[in-house]
C-alpha cells in the first residue's frame, strides 16, 4: 500500500516527511499533478462493474487501489506543464485526475472537499462556535451602519481579510490590523469587512493537529511590543515558539472542530489574553508547520508520516453512507 | 420560514418554480450572489457564541436563521457587478455570502460541496457500479496503448470529454461521437481521453430525481437513425420525450446514488438497449428539466417547489455528525 504525496518539486517540507516514511519502508510516490499529462500519466478502466486505475511517474507505476493515503501538501494545476496548456485541458486532467483519485479508497489529508469548505472563515468561526472554543466578537457585513453600531459595541477592533489569504501560489497574505472605532465605515458597502474585537494578547498560540495528535507552541509577546503589532506573521519579536500545553477544554474542542469538518490536518491559531484564555482566531488546513518544528522540536512532520503511513479505516466503499469518503480517521 | 433561490435575473425555470411557491404562501426571496455587494448586502454578527445574520435584497430583510432552503439554481459569481470588480473582491464576497450560507442550518438543493465533487465523471462512473446502475465499458487514459488494447476489446466505441461541459455560463458542450477502433490513439499521451463501449440504444432516457422523487421520460430513437447520431442533445428527431415507468432495480439504484452524491436534485442520463437495460451514462446535478416538463407533462416544476418549501430534517447543528450539513433530505 503506497502513501501518494501531492506537491510542487520544490517543497522542503514534503522532503521532511517523504524521508520520515521512507525510513519506514512504506512505498511513496511524489508527484506534481502539474506534470499530468507528460511525465505523469494516468489511466482507469470500468469494466463490469469494476474500476481498475494506475498512475505512472517517473517510470514507477501505482495502482489506485493499492493507494494507502494521499496527501494534498501544494499540487501544482493539471495540465499546466503541458506542451500547449488550457483552460480545457486543465478541466479535462483535473477532472480525470482528482475523479479517479477520489474513487478508490484512500485516506486523504485533507480531502479535496473538506479542504474547500474550511476555507471559508464565516464557516470557520461558526463551526468554533459550535465545537465549544471561544470565538471574539466578529461582524462580517457590507452595511455601513452594522458598522457603526459594532464599533460602538467593541471600539477595540481589528479588520482583517474575510477570504484569510489567496489560495494562489504565492499566496497573497493581507495583514490584520487595528481600525479606530469613529473611523468612516461607509466603504464597508463596496465590499464584505470583517471587523473583530481585538484580543489583549500575552502570547500566539499555534496549534497543529495531525489527526488525533494535537501539539501546540506558544510565542509570547515581547515586552513592550507596540499594540499596533497585531499580526504574529508580521510583528518583529524575537520570541521563539515554545511548547505549550494544552488545556482539556481546548483539546476537545479541536477535536470536535475537526471531526465536523472532516480534517485530518489543520493549524489553529489562538490568541492567549491575560486570563489565559485561548481565542479562536482561525484554522488554516493547509497552515505550515516547518517554522514551529525547528523553534520546538516537535515532531510535526513524523506526525504527518505516521499518520500517511496508519493502517486507520477506509472510507467505507458501500453506497450507504452519504459522506463516507470525506470522514477523518481518528 | 424563507425559501432562497439563487440565479440569475433571466431564467424560466427558477419563474416556474418561485410561481408554485408563491402560490403556497411560503416567503420566497431571489437573488443574484453577483449583485452583492450592491443591489444584495448581507451581514452576520458571531457574538456570545452565537450567530445572527441576515440578507438584504430590493428592500426585503430575510435573516439567515430563518432560511428554510436554498436552491442553486444558476447563480452568477459574486462581486461580478460591482462599480469595481475583481478578484479578490470576489473571493471575499464568495467567501463571505457562501461562508455564512452554509453556517445555517437550510437545506441545500443542491449542496455546493456535493455540486462540486458531482461533476466528476470518473467519480460519478465508479459510484454509479457501487450503486448497481449498469455502466458500459469506459477507460479514461493518457496512455495510447491503453487505449488501442481497449478498442481491440470493445471496437465499437464512442469519445466524450471527461469533464462534460465546463460549469462556465453559457457552458461549453462537446458533443459524444463515434471513434473507428483502427484510428490512431498517440494523442490520447496529450490529453485524458474517455472511451466508451457504445451502446447500440433504442432510446435515450431522461430520469429527473427530486428528493426522492423520480421521474423518468423516454425518447425513442427515431427509426432509420443514422448510428453515428450518438448524443441526443445533437441528434436530429421528431421523437417527443414521453414519461417512462421507472424499473424497480433502477429507482433503488438512483436512490443509493443520491444518497452517497449528498445531492437533492439529479438529472440521470441512460441509454436503453435492445433488451431495455437502461446503462448510466451521467448524472448531471444541475441538469436541466423544463424540456422535459414540456414534452411529458410531468410535474417536475412542482416537485422542486415542494422540496424546497418541505419541512424536512434540517442539517444537524451539534458537532458530532461529521458531514451533517451536506446529507440529502429522505
Amino acid at each position: 500500500m503506497t502513501v501518494l504525496v501531492l506537491t510542487s518539486e520544490e517543497d522542503v517540507t514534503a522532503d521532511l516527511v517523504v524521508a520520515r516514511l521512507n525510513g519506514t519502508g512504506i512505498p511513496v510516490v511524489r508527484i506534481d499533478p502539474a506534470d499530468l499529462p507528460g511525465e505523469v500519466a494516468l489511466s482507469g478502466e470500468y469494466v463490469n462493474g469494476a474500476f481498475r486505475g494506475h498512475l505512472s511517474a517517473g517510470g514507477r507505476v501505482v495502482t489506485l487501489e493499492g493507494l494507502r493515503s494521499v496527501w494534498v501538501r501544494r499540487p501544482g494545476v493539471p495540465g499546466a506543464r503541458a506542451a500547449a496548456p488550457s483552460g480545457w485541458l486543465t478541466e479535462e486532467a483535473s477532472q480525470a485526475f482528482y475523479g479517479m483519485l477520489r474513487g478508490t479508497g484512500a485516506r486523504w489529508m485533507n480531502h479535496p472537499d473538506a479542504a474547500a469548505r474550511a476555507r471559508h472563515k464565516p464557516w470557520q468561526l461558526h463551526l468554533a462556535q459550535r465545537s465549544r472554543l471561544p470565538v471574539p466578537a466578529t461582524l462580517i457585513t457590507t452595511f455601513p451602519q452594522a458598522a457603526r453600531d459594532f464599533a460602538r459595541r467593541f471600539p477595540d477592533l481589528v479588520v482583517k481579510p474575510v477570504s484569510g489569504s489567496h489560495p494562489q501560489e504565492p499566496p497573497r497574505v493581507v495583514p490584520t490590523s487595528r481600525v479606530a472605532p469613529d473611523v468612516d465605515f461607509t466603504a464597508v458597502a463596496f465590499g464584505p469587512t470583517l471587523l473583530q474585537r481585538r484580543v489583549v494578547k500575552r502570547a500566539d498560540i499555534r496549534l497543529t493537529a495531525v489527526g488525533d495528535r494535537i501539539l501546540a507552541a506558544r510565542k509570547a509577546v515581547a515586552p513592550g511590543a507596540h499594540p499596533d503589532d497585531i499580526d504574529v506573521r508580521f510583528a518583529p519579536s524575537d520570541e521563539p515558539w515554545r511548547p505549550a500545553d494544552v488545556p482539556t477544554p481546548v483539546a476537545e474542542a479541536v477535536h470536535r472542530y475537526l471531526r465536523e469538518a472532516g480534517l485530518a490536518y489543520g493549524a489553529f491559531d489562538f490568541a492567549e489574553d491575560l486570563d489565559s484564555v485561548w481565542w479562536f482566531l482561525e484554522c488554516n488546513q493547509s497552515g505550515q508547520f516547518g517554522f514551529v518544528e525547528m523553534d520546538t522540536g516537535q515532531p510535526i512532520a513524523q506526525c504527518v508520516a505516521d499518520w500517511l503511513a496508519g493502517e486507520g479505516p477506509r472510507a467505507p466503499t458501500h453506497p450507504h453512507d452519504p459522506q463516507g469518503s470525506m470522514r477523518m480517521a481518528p
